[in-house]
């Protein structure tokens, strides 16, 4: 951890640090295995805070967080992601009864829930938008991807749930038109982290190597380094 | 940051840890103002070792990053991002000069120039993404969140460009059919960090209110928190 560049040192964060947010980055897991309790409100501001630093496209900030506060409306949210877990498991041909003995979400089980939506309005942003819309997604991903590495500091577990229908989703919530929902996150105190990605471990996929991800000036061209 | 739920506690990082990742996340700029210089091999290891340990839906790793070296590739990739910038400029109406009066891109000053690509064959992925197919984008756009905070805290600075033409760019790199490029990620020393976001300095947008983004059960019941 002490081979910088020289160049960059003053702005480097000490070793230590690095490799604090390493170790977040690593240990980091898709929970689906919750034990219920609570989260303190101001870990939950915390986290908040954590997804609401992330960049976006323009500084469009397209992120809304509902917290599903209501036990009978998390059943509700519940029942829509276990439908969906069918018609997954339908389509996945041979795999269909491996994928229907995975675990897939803590809706339930998990201290809090928060549905991740794009709000309206969001076809006024054109800056780094007009070839490519979907970067509005990218953006709520990376503020997603912020508040799970802060979770997983904060010794929270978080999984990303995204299997529902968004327009049933949408209705569900009583979102106005054009916004849609990204994320069913089920977040909270867990017994233990996966040593592995779960999916991993169940074997339903492996780890590719980081040098078949890599290439050099155009495509399928590996790296030299 | 010690006021975790006792139960949690276990699992939670130490302070200093928790402080070091919060610290990643608060500082991490959108960086369009390059040092030059160069990033050491081993530490571009490590960042693209952080971005590919990104959570991805169904374990699908959709991430492929082309490390553009070539000066001359370098060039052409440069003049793509101009002719965006135009065409986006135009595209803004009454604020197409303030936009034209924005630096937006590092790619001939960053030291290192990464292009991210989603890979072919990414529909026999059906995990998460019968009904929400643009997940893909979204695991990927993890991978890159991971890398910019590990940049972060290496020292160096990166700037994610989304102005070009995805076709366009996707025949000037070869992509195989099916592949998509979302990412012209410029990466490097930097001078200085912003100390807010570039285009909150330059007053082309500001920060919303957290408290504007989180809802209460259903869209637009201000949370109690």
């Amino acid at each position: 951890m002490d081979t910088n560049n020289p160049a960059t040192e003053p702005l480097a964060f000490s070793a230590e640090e690095r490799a604090a947010v390493y170790r977040a980055i690593d240990e980091r897991r898709d929970m689906r295995h919750f034990s219920g309790g609570v989260v303190a409100q101001e870990v939950m501001q915390r986290l908040l805070q954590a997804a609401h630093h992330a960049p976006s496209v323009g500084l469009m900030q397209p992120w809304r967080f509902i917290r599903m506060q209501s036990r009978e409306r998390r059943i509700g949210l519940h029942r829509m992601v276990e439908q969906e877990r069918i018609l997954t498991a339908r389509a996945m041909g041979e795999r269909e009864d491996e994928f229907m003995r995975l675990k897939v979400q803590g809706v339930l089980d998990a201290a809090e829930v928060l549905v991740v939506a794009l709000p309206p309005g969001r076809e006024q942003h054109i800056f780094g938008r007009r070839t490519l819309p979907e970067m509005d997604l990218a953006s709520a991903a990376c503020a997603i991807q912020n508040l799970w590495l802060a979770a997983r500091c904060e010794g929270l577990g978080m999984g990303w749930v995204s299997l529902f229908d968004p327009a049933a989703l949408a209705d569900f919530l009583a979102l106005p038109t054009g916004a849609k929902p990204i994320a069913v996150l089920c977040l909270g105190p867990v017994d233990a982290f996966y040593a592995a990605p779960m999916l991993q471990e169940q074997k339903w996929a492996a780890r590719a190597s980081l040098a078949d991800m890599v290439y050099e000036d155009s495509w399928g061209q590996p790296s030299v380094s």
